[in-house]
């Protein structure tokens, strides 16, 4: 069956996104949700949040469900037969297949799940700065740090589909522990959380007096104050995302020296933060990838598509593997 | 052209190995020099060594140059075309197309060059442990650490052919400088260079009291002084044995973290240190890997063709691609 219209949803842990999009990837409808935060049967409050979102651009737009492809990008590891087999950020709905629960209620719904910063690769490649790159990495930074391989010209998936947990890396193995049982993951530095942890040290080791002045003591030092004040031009902020860039840019290096990928490109929801990171990060690249002054310089770029990337590659990777 | 022998030459830091296989890779004729310590124009030394064993090869095979297919194993980053693009353990030979020297020499030599780690790991892949699997990891355990890496059921090259430089994947950078300008390199721990660092801290730490007082000292422990201790039942260097069976599991967890291998082969120069090394690393992996209680066993096991792996690769890759 051919389909004009597809629906990309991208399940964050605090919000869903759907993006109605033509072949061309350009945008019909965009609609937001939150994202359950109760306890039901596995899979059950999401599927029928992402349900409801699904009637409203059917709606909208005045197709029915025979006439749509509908993809999910999911935050956490997904098996290649679409089970959400660990997601440490959407707990109630790890184990499930989301595919089916939606199914249950909506029989005739064409739909397949996917990783999140996996679709927002598969985005980034078809249609945004990684057009025509063989070789890249999307690294999506939000609270931890989700990843997307694409290796000669395809998507990396693997044994059973679990690649590119990048952010879970050991980096620092003194470094401090991990949710996930580890110490010193990636994600723990170049992340939302690392930006929260590392302004937090500073504030309490006396480098941001002025903020600390400001927010009335080194305890209420946030991550977000710590951009603001960086935006602002601030130097001690300023300092302290250098510092961020720095393990950013660690990180980069050892998927460069790993994959000979020659493009990163830097996504997520804090793209306001990823645009900040890059140029520090770009400045201490050469000095930590193995040969660098031998090779091509690896290069690190502002995703296209920002936060819209997981759920446009969602869609785009329904009207590829659906259609 | 048709061929029936073809030669692979691994060379390392220290010897240079000559395996004449057939296409079934049975072993027709095995020789070994050592490699050239001198420094004359880029790559001479080492290709007129070369050179030398192909001759006594030919002469024992009654064959003649152009009866075979060459390929060589380098210890080093190789571009997609050729060029030793960086080899810290071969820097003599640094920027040269060991090919093109060889054939100044021998004018009529199919011969071509790839990396030695993803030498060894196509032989695997082909007649050894990792035969038939799609997703695995190489490592070659030496001096320092290599790596081949396969994905799809092909071997991963990257942009420019320098994929696999595992063992620069810093994992603890607060860790001890490396001599490639980074800090905490995996190879700093979990390496022949490793063992010894890490032996002689525990020397000097007071948790070797037996093998220092057998050697006259702490300063006197070297690296092979555990393994052989470790051999022999101690306890005490069985700890040491232990501790970089921890370091080898956690870089392995990072690499199925971000590429998903079902499968480490486990070989190099230090076999017997390999052995020795994978027990305990397989206790440690289940807790360093991400969710692992929710997905397929990450297996470690020992290459089949140890030292040899590498210089049986390159024969392979010279039947698949010169003939």
């Amino acid at each position: 069956m051919s389909f004009d219209v597809a629906f990309g949803v991208d399940v964050g842990g605090t919000k869903i996104l759907l993006l109605a999009i033509n072949r061309d990837g350009e945008i019909l409808f965009e609609g937001r949700r939150s994202t359950p935060q109760i306890t039901t049967a596995p899979g059950q409050a999401t599927a029928e949040q992402i349900h409801g979102l699904v009637d409203e651009a059917l709606g909208s737009l005045q197709l029915s469900l025979d006439n749509v492809v509908i993809g999910v990008g999911l935050p956490g590891i997904m098996s290649l037969d679409g089970e959400l087999v660990f997601a440490p950020n959407l707990l109630n709905d790890s184990g499930t297949r989301l595919a089916e629960v939606l199914r249950q209620i909506a029989p005739s719904m064409h739909v397949l799940c996917e990783n999140d910063a996996d679709c927002a690769a598969v985005a980034e490649h078809a249609l945004g700065v990684a057009r025509g790159v063989d070789n890249f990495v999307m690294v999506t930074l939000g609270t931890g740090i989700g990843g997307g391989i694409f290796v000669h010209g395809e998507l990396l998936r693997g044994r059973s589909g679990f690649a590119g947990e990048i952010g879970h890396m050991v980096v620092d193995a003194q470094g401090p522990p991990c949710p996930c049982g580890s110490s010193g993951c990636w994600e723990r530095y170049a992340s939302g959380k690392g930006l929260a942890r590392l302004g937090s040290l500073a504030a309490h080791e006396g480098r941001l007096p002025e903020l600390v002045k400001a927010r009335g003591g080194a305890d209420n030092v946030r991550g977000e104050d710590v951009s603001a004040a960086a935006t602002a031009g601030s130097s001690e902020a300023l300092a302290v995302i250098r510092e961020v860039g720095w393990w950013l840019a660690l990180g980069v290096s050892n998927l460069a020296n790993i994959l000979d990928c020659g493009l990163v490109v830097i996504g997520g929801g804090l793209s306001d933060l990823s645009a900040m990171l890059i140029p520090p990060a770009l400045e201490f690249l050469p000095t930590m990838v193995l040969g660098a002054a031998a090779r091509p310089r690896v290069d690190m770029i502002a995703s296209k598509f920002g936060e819209r990337a997981g759920a446009l590659g969602a869609g785009l990777l329904a009207f590829e593997r659906l259609s």
